[in-house]
C-alpha cells in the first residue's frame, strides 16, 4: 500500500510536517511518499501544487492527504479544489480560539518561524557560537556562564545535544569529557567543581558506544568492548557517588535527550519556538 | 491579558509545541504564560499536569488553554477533567484519517520523535559531523561527498544554516568563506569550480552584516560599514555572474534559510523528521 502525503504552508512547511509525522507514524503499514510544498503564498504556487496533488492521486489511485497550515483564505480555496483530502491543522483550532478568547485572530501568513525580533535570532546563534567554542573541554574560560555543562565518555551524544539545546532552545550548553584520568580517579575533576549545579552526565549501552565508535576509528582499542564497557561503569560510578542527574541515551532520540535535560534541571529556555 | 498556555505529550511535546505556537502567534494582543509538560505517561504524571492547569486557571481567572498530543486514552480523560481547555491535536484528526486509509491507527505513544532506526540517528550524526568537519573552509577535502557548500562573507549565516541542515534534514552540508582575496578576483575561487553544481550562495544586507560583526568585534575594520557594504556587493556580484543561486538572510529564520536551499537545489532531504 502507497499513498501521497503532501505538507502545506505558506512558509516552511516545519509545523505542517511535524504535525503530518506525528499522524503518519500512527500507520505503520502504509508507506507514504511524503512532499513539502513551501512557500505557497500566491494563487499560481496554489495552482502548481493542485496540479502535483491531481497527478499524485493519479499515480496511486487514491486522495493524497493534505496537512496544511495554510493561512491565506483564497489560496486554501484552491487547494481544496484538488483531488487531495485537507487536514487543516490551522483552521481547525483557530476558530474554537478564536471563541474562547474572544477576539479574532491576525489571519495573517508568516507569523510562524519568523525572525521575530532582532533578539531572538541573536541568543540563538550566540548560543550556538557558545556552544561550538565551548564544546569537547577545550577551554573551561566559560563555564561560568554556561546554562548547563554536559559531561560523558568520548561518542557519548554530548555534542550533538549540545548542538541542538543552542538550535532549539538557545540554551549556553558546554560540554566536557570524561577521560580515562577521570575515569580512574573516580572522582570529579577538580576543574568542574564549582559548576557542581550545572552538571548532567549523559550515558550509553557499551554495545552502542562500541558501534558508534567502530564506525569512526575501526581497528582501535578505543573501540573494544572491553574498553566501552570499563568507560560507561566507570562514568555511571562518578555520576551515583557524585549525585549528578544523568540520563542513558541509547535508545532515545535528541530531542528526547534535550527534552528531558530542561524537565530534570529546571533550565529555563531562551527561546519559545 | 496574560493566559496560561500548557503544551502537554507522552513524548517531547515537541509537536504540541510547534502547532500550539503557530496558533498562539495569531493572537498577538494577548501575552501567554507557557509551560511545556513533557513525558506525561502515567496516571500520576497526568494528575500532577492537572494540579498544575487547574492552580493556572485560578491565578488567571480564565480557561489555560491546553494544546495536546496525549495518545493514550486514560491520561487523556484525566487531563480532561482539568479547568483547561482541550485542543486534541492528535485525535482531532486521527478518526478522519483512519476513516479515509481503511485502518485502524496503532494508537501507540512515542512513536513521533523517537529514534526510530539505528541508521536514522546515524545519518543525522554523520551530517553534524560533516558540518562540523567541514566549516569554513578549513578543508575541502570532503567536498566530493558533501549535498551542498554554501558560500558566504563572513558572518553571513553559513555555519548555524549548515548545522540545521544536518540536524533537521541529515543533509550533508559544507561551507566555503570568501574572503578579501576571493571577493577582488570578481571570480570564483578555482578549488570550488568542480563542485559548481553543490553551490548555494548566502548574501546579507550590509547593515545586518555590520551589527552582528560589531557584536563580535566592537573596534574592528572588519565591522566598519563601508567594509560590510563592500563585500556584500561583491559577493552577490560574484553569485549573479557565476549564476549561483543565493538568498537574502536579513530578515528570515534559520528554518526558513534551510526550507530554501532544500527547494531551490531540489535536494532530497535524508531524513523525514
Amino acid at each position: 500500500m502507497k499513498r501521497a502525503a503532501f505538507f502545506l504552508s505558506d512558509r516552511t512547511g516545519i509545523t505542517a510536517e511535524t504535525m503530518g509525522h506525528s499522524l503518519l507514524t500512527q500507520f505503520e503499514s502504509i508507506e507514504f511518499e511524503q512532499t513539502n510544498l513551501p512557500f505557497i503564498d500566491s494563487v499560481e504556487k496554489a495552482e502548481e501544487a493542485v496540479e502535483k496533488i491531481n497527478a499524485a492521486a493519479e499515480r496511486y489511485g487514491s486522495k493524497p492527504l493534505l496537512f496544511s497550515t495554510l493561512i491565506d483564505k483564497e489560496v486554501r480555496k484552491i487547494i481544496e479544489q484538488s483531488a487531495g483530502m485537507m487536514f487543516d491543522m490551522l483552521n481547525t483550532f483557530i476558530h474554537p480560539l478564536e471563541d474562547e478568547l474572544g477576539i479574532k485572530s491576525a489571519h495573517a501568513v508568516g507569523r510562524t518561524h519568523g525572525m521575530g525580533v532582532y533578539s531572538t535570532y541573536k541568543s540563538r546563534i550566540d548560543a550556538l557560537n557558545f556552544s561550538l567554542a565551548n564544546d569537547d573541554g577545550n577551554t573551561l574560560r566559560h563555564f561560568p556562564e554556561a546554562d548547563i555543562i554536559l559531561l560523558g565518555v568520548s561518542r557519548s551524544g554530548k555534542t550533538p545535544t549540545c548542538l541542538f539545546l543552542a538550535l532549539q532552545y538557545g540554551i549556553l550548553a558546554a560540554n566536557y569529557p570524561l577521560i580515562d584520568d577521570d575515569l580512574e580517579s573516580s572522582r570529579l575533576p577538580k576543574a568542574l567543581e564549582p559548576y557542581r549545579n550545572k552538571l548532567f552526565g549523559l550515558s550509553i549501552a557499551p554495545e552502542r558506544l562500541q558501534q558508534i565508535r567502530k564506525e569512526r576509528r575501526p581497528d582501535s582499542s578505543y573501540a573494544e568492548y572491553q574498553q566501552c564497557q570499563y568507560e560507561v561503569n566507570a562514568v555511571e560510578k562518578i555520576y551515583r557517588s557524585q549525585q549528578i542527574p544523568f540520563l542513558d541515551t541509547s535508545a532515545v532520540s535528541i530531542e528526547e535527550i534535550a527534552t528531558t535535560i530542561l524537565q530534570t534541571s529546571g533550565l529555563e529556555r531562551r527561546l519559545h519556538g
